[in-house]
């Protein structure tokens, strides 16, 4: 158990970073559902590597699903639904050297143990973030499907270091916010931040470092209610699908940490009709109450450390002749993971909630 | 599906506040293990309302257990393990002029779309904080299978509000810090920020309002390599219980969201041989690499809002009318949620823990 | 994991036999349906002993199950429905002298290697047949969801030894059938075959022995296509259920083992259009083509071996003094379990049904 | 949820009988298993069409499996194993005809309804025999888990309608019975009546017609306690994973179905010491008491009706102008799919018991 994902959608994802491919099974997805290729490889390519060589990992993949099965003229048949990704631009001899020295970040070290040596080590095998590919095939098929239902997704750069953009405004945040236009260099709201944002990755493409980041999420249309008390709720769910992201290393829901810092009086969101409708006229309760959806646009940020490739050297261990050692890592990276996470954040809450809504 | 948690012991939570009864199955138990009921007990006895009337719930119950099944002589026999808690001191006409009346930043309001109306009001039902005794039972019940296994589970108030106590720290806490002196008022490392918090919980109460606060957690003694990739590393295991407790808005491992703010220079954790094992020199990835234990200090962080309960007039709807209204909740509660989450918060990551390590 | 059943509606049972209580949680039902618990009580009567003390167990428990949680007023209200009731006639000391001496036919042995001997041995602990009165209780809840969307379950003994009752009609049956007269002696569908039955069971009580037999199951109103192919079929999961009911050996659906005697065009069943729905002429099928439901009346049937506690010496061994032994069974039970467990298996389908079409 | 099964090693199978390709994903597997893919192409050239073309398909693939992650020099490395084939010799045309017709026996009707027309009717879809292919593959993973904790699975066909070879010996079977020369034309134990069932074989072709049988199944080495109780014991985890094999329909365990026609005292097995260890004089029990290994073989039976594809013109309806209707099924069929199962049969049982024992 591990790369499985779901309750009544259930997503199987398989795959290595430098294997012979990846790919996923989605299980029990509805049949008769128009599955739109052109805009999955779209979103496919939100994910793909920037054009900036600077601060780009320099690997190329085509990312070109191949549908295996499930789909039949385009339209799902009821069956699950394979897609198949290739690994062509796998470069393994960058890889070979380190089988004993654990890159300091990277799940190398705890993989070691747990699969006793086993472990695919090329790329970072089954822990690498090219597995996102698949997720994000997975998420693209789910955001169809929320689509259909009325429910929105989208997400931006909040920050990267000390570099913000501005938040989705969660009371008034409408649909066509969520969709940054496609010219847009980085997914942010705000352009003007842009500049800075790309000086900051070529100073520390530069110093042969990496930068880590914030990226917020918002959802929209959920209906009320949607959730499970206790274990099953929003937050969990969401949480339990937003961690498979590579780098993630916190979440939180409406004020989130914020509201540890808050009275009640001045956290409570008051209830009001709008339009007919029962609202808050504040939301830092970020669209989840009791672990269900209130109504109110969801929102999330997911905290992204600095991705831990890095060309600095750094202090390792040799599990094989068990010393202390040196490491420069070198290998195909970029420098800041957080723009390509962004689709991927948003597969990773598609897929949470496509599972609660089927 | 809900109020279940669990692959290989499998937790399934019942109750409500003012019901006849609430209590918990544990499924996937191994037989022979010996379960302390006085251990059990003074477990339980931290999720008891303080003693200070000034700023805590007036709602007096036994919180006995009675093991209905799954205990020969002390001992598990391998069937499932069933406790079950009374609810005596109940008032539930405190509730009844509120059905149509959502208390703002509770569940109420989505319960009752999700439910059509008839969800139990009373207390909030399911979804009251109560739910965390039977939490807690099957968090005590996990914290000795775990201890046995040699894994230490503690848990203090980092902040309420701006004051803070002093954080684990990370790469030396040891086993005896974990366990906080049975007399202290207020579980925090630091005793000379209680009376600060102390001062704070009575001008809240006093206020008629509440407050929030974060909590940390650390465990120690994890195998390296505990959890699996993606969608069971040990952050999506822990986040899915961990926000079951009521009023979590954020949790973050190791560094969390600072590390948003670092280079990968900064912010990697490097190896090195101490005593023969293999350690970090730093421990900002909070013990988890790649969803899976490194062998150091697990360590995270739970952003708990204040909780909705305040005694000030609030703005909501009639659901009845569909006009908007004035609401005071009257009722019995904490004016600070914190302390008492502290040992739930500790049962939710050895419920998380324990299933993966059975 | 083992007493847990479901994936919409889980279903945890708790409980030995001779333990404090014993009960059941339901997760996953939806709110404000009506539970009417004298139906509940008079679907759990036909389960209790027999009257005739000739071949009827002597104990006698009230069986009134106690409502904790779940229910507001009568009716649902989204939260999990746990029900449970009280061992008050268990007379352990029948038991401790066996506790080396593992009665033929039962899980003793088994049960004392996995659960090294800490399995609670008392009148088979969770082993039991008293088990069946949480699973009989969440059945009775599930046949009350089923009723409401139209479907019906009823079961009948089709034989005991030699002695056959006649079979449901699987084309023509309605659903006045299923219901059997409540003052029939024993549940079957031609009540002439009873004078023989009942001799049977007395004649094999004198000998000290037992009998097994064969029930019969019918439903009708599934809508057409319930069910998943491959591990999800009706068939699977049926079978997944029934097997929960101690003693029961073998299931066949429709012609069933006949079929492996038959040629394609005796077995296949033509379609025809019969008042505008779809039909087939014949249901050799038992109304189950490629798992799933085909609009006719579902069919199976359950051979239940003899209760393996019989009053004549047998043959074991001592896993003490790891010799040859000889046992002698006293206690109180059932000469033929058959008919007890006809509300069992109806219970044993209305949970997998249930759980299907929630 | 359909195609997916299992609790700590998850097999999700996907593919149709005539779309892209067809293939399984396994979950769960440790890391360092030598996988021998030459034995596995062995266990699936079991499952090939029979070389007599007077009664086996002339559909012809290759079945070469492309695994696609999850192996490292042939072991496995602890990340999900995938493995695909192709389909080549699909012949889809002989299928467009027929999408309003649902041929008897088959699930094409109920797949109709509940995909509402948008299923794959190629050859069956998703429903198709072919699916077994995966299934036998990720049974052949499975046995060889299996083996290196000395357990082995042997099955064959114990009838042709009413030809009948003989059974495996319940008490005294050993390891090599269950393994069939190669060169056996049917996986039979008494070659004798093979000629028998060839010519039976060669006169249902020679009709247009198809005939059923029963497999049986016999696992040995099973540590003692396997199992769980109630719903995950061994008779309910294995018939959840055997009825994935098409045209099964019914199991039996042990003595089955006999059982019911006995006293306890003849179906009870008497335990004996034998060679120190704790058996069972007969064993009528198949190796199960009350859902666990007992330690003896553990024997079961499934009955497989006739292949619904027949040449023989049969009823049917016209779903699209709802009239009925005449229909010849042409296409590529074997006259009896029991030989071909016979691998399948192993196959699930081993999937069932891997889940269970890893």
């Amino acid at each position: 158990m591990s790369s499985t994902f779901g309750n009544k959608l259930r997503i199987s994802v398989f795959g290595q970073s430098h294997g012979e491919g990846l790919g996923v099974v989605l299980d029990g997805l509805p049949a008769g559902l128009s599955i739109d290729l052109t805009r999955i490889g779209a979103f496919l390519s939100r994910r793909a590597p920037g054009k900036k060589a600077a601060y780009s990992t320099a690997r190329r993949e085509s990312d070109e699903p191949r549908i295996l099965s499930g789909l039949v003229e385009g339209k799902t048949c009821g069956a699950p639904l394979c897609a198949v990704f290739e690994n062509n631009d796998a470069r393994s001899n960058d890889y070979e050297r380190m089988r004993f020295l654990p890159r300091p970040g990277h799940a190398d070290y705890p993989a070691f143990v747990k699969h006793k040596g086993f472990n695919d080590i090329r790329g970072g095998g089954h822990f690498s973030a090219r597995l996102t590919l698949p997720l994000c095939f997975a998420g693209a098929v789910c955001l169809q499907i929320l689509k259909e239902k009325g429910v929105s997704i989208g997400a931006h750069i909040l920050s990267v270091k000390d570099i913000c953009d501005v938040p989705f405004d969660p009371v008034e945040v409408d649909e066509a916010a969520l969709y940054l236009p496609k010219e847009r260099q980085l997914p942010v709201l705000n352009a003007d931040v842009i500049p800075q944002m790309e000086k900051l990755f070529e100073e520390t493409a530069a110093a042969g470092d990496s930068v880590g980041g914030v990226i917020e999420c918002c959802v929209l249309g959920l209906p009320v209610g949607l959730g499970e008390p206790m274990f099953d709720g929003l937050e969990n769910r969401l949480s339990a699908s937003v961690f498979a992201v590579p780098a993630v290393k916190g979440i939180e829901f409406g004020a989130g940490f914020e509201a540890s810092r808050l009275f009640g009086s001045e956290n409570n969101d008051p209830f009001c009709y709008k339009d007919g409708k029962v609202k808050t006229k504040t939301n830092r309760h970020g669209g989840i109450l009791g672990g269900l959806s209130s109504g109110m646009p969801l929102v999330f940020r997911a905290a992204m450390k600095p991705t831990p490739s890095i060309a600095i050297e750094q202090d390792t261990v040799n599990l094989q002749s068990e010393e202390n050692a040196k490491l420069t890592v070198t290998g195909r990276h970029d420098v800041c993971i957080v723009p390509r996470a962004v689709p991927c954040i948003e597969a990773a809450a598609a897929i949470a909630l496509a599972d609660l809504m089927i």
